[in-house]
């Protein structure tokens, strides 16, 4: 079963540098700099600010159908099977496959599928990111 | 500031009944029956599914500006001032005010404001809904 559990949002962003300043000026500190994206640790997942060109290009979509509020709500896993399962009870509850889970250039193994609506989920296992007992997400940092 | 915290994501959708029996079909339970919106427990913060005309209404836009993908980030906050603050301080950082925060129909206070790529931010204090020390929302049962 599909655990009740968002450990990942994932926003579509025109401009990566005014979109982290924007958040920066809220008070938001992103874990640690990395080429392209940006993450911030939240209160047990984690925020992410992607280029939206990218973030089609993730999606297998053309930019011009996310629309504005493009967004990326990520379920991770603790291995490759359980994306698999999971990616499969989606499509058998009447979800859209957007893409099929496959191993992503990142080192992990990612696939989307569309709720009812339209909204797109992101099925992931990453390596890098172990998860806590109750399922919430902690980022890797320099010191740890 | 504005804490690195996400609450509650929303979910605009077209048909309540179908978009829950989608989740509930992914093994999802909701919290308990209400009329008009269902909400699941996550870890360490909560989803809505709202209709969609509903949503437009509460963010004072047009259901078709919406269009596929409609979510709003929810930041809840422990006092109406808290609210204004942070309100004031997203709109100093860029941000398109989109509702000025404000009493609302089910008891808490509620703005909205878009990002610089129109993603939608609700700031909320919702009395109801106290916030636990590390900022993660657990959603009353009729247990507690």
């Amino acid at each position: 079963m599909t655990p009740q559990r968002v450990t990942l949002i994932t926003l579509g962003v025109r401009d990566l540098a005014r979109a982290r300043a924007f958040y920066e000026s809220l008070g938001w500190r992103d874990t640690r700099p990395q080429e392209g994206i940006v993450f911030y640790q939240l209160n047990g997942l984690a925020l992410g600010l992607f280029p939206l060109a990218d973030l089609a290009k993730d999606q297998t979509r053309n930019m011009s159908d996310l629309g504005t509020g493009a967004m990326t709500l990520a379920i991770n896993y603790g291995s490759e099977s359980e994306v698999d399962t999971a990616y499969a009870a989606a499509i058998r509850a009447g979800a859209a496959g957007l893409k099929r889970p496959e191993k992503v250039f990142w080192g992990g193994y990612s696939g989307y599928y569309a709720d009812p609506d339209g909204h797109v989920w992101e099925v992931a296992h990453n390596p890098f990111w172990p998860l806590s007992e109750d399922g919430s997400l902690t980022l890797p940092t320099d010191e740890n």
